[in-house]
């Protein structure tokens, strides 16, 4: 049994201090919590503190939770200070399955077994990860977007030893936390996001390699084109859309020959010396002279506005629903 | 020679009432030209008010030039009237190659040769529709994305035989009239977007094929995960800002491995009556009882939101830039 509701959670624990341990800090500051973060040296406080002076602007402008402070922030070099009085954990450490191996072995010793403890990875399976823990059935795959703290999307999967009511709590306690969890019904590599990024990301590759399409032209295609439409609506609805009023049946039975076409290519390509040189080239390029802080500052501040819009047109059709429109 | 500057253009002609034919019929009357469009058949006409009514709405929103006007509409199911005194001409008709070379064949006879004709084909090749044009020095491809009034890129590249000064004149032309026009290298099938987006497509098809992820969790993971990304920076771009101060080359030499593993499958699904129904079924649950004229409503008011946040953040840039900042 998990130890109290998922409403009822104040103390959170973040293992990790990097760019998404970091984000799950601020996120959770900025709702009222407390937490504790354990970094894995003194040296990175720096970073940390960056980072959440950066995270603060955007939060500050979607709204704090009333009780939301940076003082209750504490950080510790020691793992048994930070998980000492957690309800709930959040581990962001690096994406290496030994390490993963023995923290979740080390935490199962010093963590009560009625406490959660879900893991960022995006790319390593539960089943793998509690191989050594002795108290696997509250362990479960939490996968954020970058930044955690304003992109909503929670990705979810226990392994094979993990509880169903571990799962059904945590989806629970992101609701509850501001998020939008979705539990996956099968252990895939990536997830679902991460799979139809990559999708996109080896096309743009295979198109620079044959040299098709520069790196500045395949994000003006995705910015002036599609993209903007991905900020509102999934891939699915957009052909449902598109499809006029016959909708996605319109459009599989018009189009579904064209799914054969050479649109795509059909395996990674070679990241060869010249491939890598022109993506970074091209990348400098493009963005001249915008340093790294100057085009998170930028993406952040769109993101928030996107997030507004998107609240304001939910809640729209919600009040058309209320009025039976 | 083309006939006039792209600046001095006003009357243009859409061949072509359809979704992308009555869009960019929409966008040029919103810009302030006179455009004269040709229907297949008269009983198109109502099709042509409905879209161009929701249309408006939107463009009412961005801003209209000054004299922009629906009354400077006509339509015709007479080609030759349509073109009689057209500057320009803008093709979009159905995707049928035999279709379209019979149609540029005929304007070939019928449209003085120092107008350019633009065809919004997704698919086919100009050097194939151009293949029976007395004149296709001046016939080039120019894809727009839908809706044609809201989305500004246009992918433009031309055949074998169509001049230069034809392309960069409509590249020019394109520019004056407010989208992004994006000339290619080379003929690919699928230009740019449509390829990445087919790249994201097949994947999700896979992915409800195999029972890995509902139509909705697909939708919900792009929305609240990589979506609101997109419609402000490209995918080049936003792994350059994710790999923090080491930007592009970071994120390469660090996952470049990561690129052969098993995300995102290698080739098209078999479109099984199964598979497509489940597509189908799974957009009439997740859409409930919004009707397409309710979703198209949605997603333009959305899609005008994120255009303003757009120009917000380039004025803010440019505002930056002539700081010196």
């Amino acid at each position: 049994m998990i130890a109290n509701n998922p409403e009822a959670v104040k103390n959170i624990a973040c293992i990790g201090a990097g760019p998404i341990g970091g984000g799950w800090t601020a996120h959770y500051l900025a709702r009222g919590y407390n937490v504790t973060t354990y970094l894995h040296d003194v040296s990175e406080i720096d970073g940390l503190n960056r980072l959440l002076e950066t995270a603060w602007i955007s939060l500050t402008e979607m709204g704090l939770a009333p009780d939301a402070s940076m003082d209750n922030l504490k950080w510790t070099t020691s793992l048994e200070e930070a998980v000492a009085n957690a309800e709930f954990i959040q581990e962001s450490i690096p994406e290496v399955l030994e390490l993963k191996q023995h923290l979740y072995q080390k935490l199962g010793e010093i963590v009560a077994p009625n406490v959660v403890i879900a893991s960022s990875t995006s790319g390593l399976s539960m089943t793998d990860i509690q191989a050594n823990c002795s108290t696997p059935e509250r362990t479960v795959v939490a996968h954020p977007f970058n930044p955690p703290y304003l992109l909503p999307l929670v990705e979810m999967i226990g392994g094979e030893k993990t509880s169903r009511e571990t799962v059904d709590w945590t989806e629970r306690f992101y609701k509850v936390a501001g998020k939008a969890p979705l539990v996956m019904k099968k252990e895939v590599p990536g997830f679902i996001a991460t799979r139809l990024q990559e999708a996109i990301w080896r096309e743009a590759l295979h198109m620079v390699a044959n040299g098709e399409a520069t790196v500045e032209q395949i994000d003006q295609a995705v910015v002036n084109g599609p993209g903007p439409r991905w900020a509102l609506m999934g891939p699915c609805e957009i052909f449902h859309v598109g499809g006029g009023e016959g909708g996605m049946a319109y459009c599989l039975d018009q189009f579904g020959a064209a799914l054969k076409l050479p649109w795509t290519r059909l395996i990674a390509p070679e990241l060869t010396q010249e491939l890598r040189d022109a993506m970074v080239e091209g990348c400098v390029e493009m963005c001249g002279d915008a340093d790294f802080s100057s085009l998170s500052r930028k993406l952040n501040s769109g993101l928030v506005e996107i997030a507004r819009i998107k609240a304001r047109l939910a809640n729209a059709e919600q009040s058309g629903a209320d009025k039976g429109d």
